[in-house]
């Protein structure tokens, strides 16, 4: 019997990952950067044992149907041929969000089970090979290898695309995010077809891949000069663009809701007010607000005006993996 | 003393006019189509005097301001020039548009200025001329020159770019055009600048501009067809991409508001019901829902349920210019 039991945290993209240039691999077309945060995160053990038959995949204490668990033994598969094992593994996942959050996200739950089988089947990877290997479950379960800043850079193949903690000072100690939870429903287009129809059909894509390279030394520069100004300006740019990119898309869709635009807005007021807020999205509907620590008091208090005191969960910057 | 008077209506674009290429002669970047209504109009009455010592504008009653009468001076200039006169003029004009619909356009008043000086001093221009002479003063005002649909061919000079009427066979009387009158705030920024900042900074633009002729090709070819189906998906992702290309402007910007999202997503639940409408918006907040005659009751009935009656104005197509 072969264990291992690590726990993994959430990661916001500033410069989004948006479209894969090859979907075996998970090799993405820009290169992204994200902050690791504490409040969201994962802890999976892992058993390796000969005696199983079948993999087995729990989550939230639930066992899981053939379809969930097949995307497990999917990426097991990978860490069988890593080992040279062909042993069956059993899976217990449990997801630590805010009730109705809606952000149960495959990045914190793939990087916590690389990094639990990293631990069972003693393969020793490097930080930077463990990253590799949860890009392969999911692309940006790389970037919750590190806590911190994260850059996951593009590369060509398998070996050279992989994520690295980015040096701040330890500036992210003084920055948080505000996340206002608008909405739990389905997803329309997951993440996955959203950003296969763009590439495939929007005419903005090549507009995006222009400058998404642009996007990121801007804020890599803000990063090395802790310039929350210009870190926030291009990431809400970038995001506005990233959202910009579904809506020439055939056919064109959105992530957007009647609430994130009531966030954003909020967020537009509260800048004209002299307070230096900027929000993100992903591919949903929830509005991430990046502030200072020193003004959360402040931009909680209006959005608090606006909506119920459960919408909104204050994220910290978070570690990289842990070993339990 | 010469005095023409005359009434014009406005128009809404299925395919939009977003962009310049020459701000003086006011040549756009691409051919628009649009559907001339009868709910929105302007009437303007002209006065061309020996006695007059400057141009004196009315609207509404009210004697306007030198900054509003200055762009008409620069109108009357042009039609000074024409008709080889150095008579100032008094312009009084009404525009009829509901309370708080936040519409007074520059379409209809200018193609009814351009018309009553056709008429005051005589100029018998054809109503081709006339649809250039117009576009000099507001470049969707061609367009209004005409009733139905109508096409605004770009062309490359002040000689080739204008309006035309498309054959139908009066398919357009079939149609309606719901406004949902979200918002009648000051725009942040107007249609003119927003048009200007997105084809000088807009990685989009280039997108936009290869769809722009697709999406006509397929607007004519459903009107032809008369396939409602047809024109109003491709009118919806027409404007969809309109309003993405300026999210990656610097610095990005929206004309979209929550209730803008609120009835989006009320026309796409329609939908899902089986009821056929779509969605356009022009550079402000309001939406404006596309639907067969036949389905307003239904689609009025349940944006009812969603926005006070108030804010909802039913329009049908309408004519040309009318000589007063």
């Amino acid at each position: 019997m072969h264990k291992g039991n690590a726990r993994a945290f959430t990661n916001i993209a500033l410069i989004k990952y948006w479209g894969k240039k090859d979907e075996t691999l998970i090799l993405p077309m820009n290169n992204s950067l994200s902050l690791t945060l504490d409040a969201f995160y994962t802890e999976t053990e892992v058993i390796f044992d000969e005696s199983y038959t079948k993999d087995i995949f729990y989550l939230d204490n639930q066992l899981q149907e053939e379809k969930a668990t097949m995307k497990i033994s999917q990426f097991l598969n990978l860490v069988r041929e890593l080992a040279g094992t062909s042993c069956y593994a059993k899976v217990t996942s449990k997801n630590f969000v805010p009730t109705a959050a809606g952000l149960a996200s495959s990045a914190s739950g793939l990087a916590a089970l690389a990094a639990a089988c990293n631990q069972a089947l003693d393969l020793q990877l490097s930080d930077k090979d463990l990253s590799r290997l949860a890009r392969r479950g999911s692309g940006s379960a790389c970037r919750s290898i590190f806590g911190g800043f994260v850059e996951w850079e593009q590369g060509n193949d398998d070996l050279t695309s992989f994520a690295h903690k980015l040096s701040s000072d330890n500036w992210e100690n003084e920055l948080a995010m505000l996340f206002v939870l608008v909405n739990d429903q389905e997803k329309d287009v997951s993440s996955r077809d959203g950003m296969r129809r763009t590439v495939e059909t929007s005419s903005f894509y090549s507009g995006w891949l222009a400058d998404a390279p642009k996007d990121l030394a801007k804020a890599k520069h803000a990063i090395q000069e802790k310039n929350f100004t210009a870190l926030g300006e291009v990431a809400e740019a970038n995001c506005l663009k990233m959202h910009g990119t579904t809506l020439a898309a055939t056919p064109p869709f959105t992530y957007w809701s009647s609430d994130s635009l009531k966030a954003m807005q909020a967020v537009r007021q509260l800048r004209s007010t002299g307070i230096d807020c900027y929000f993100t999205m992903d591919a949903g509907p929830n509005v991430k607000v990046l502030v200072e620590k020193k003004n959360i008091p402040h931009v909680k208090a209006y959005l608090e005006t606006l909506f119920d005191s459960a919408q909104l969960v204050t994220a910290y910057a978070g570690p990289g993996i842990e070993i339990l």
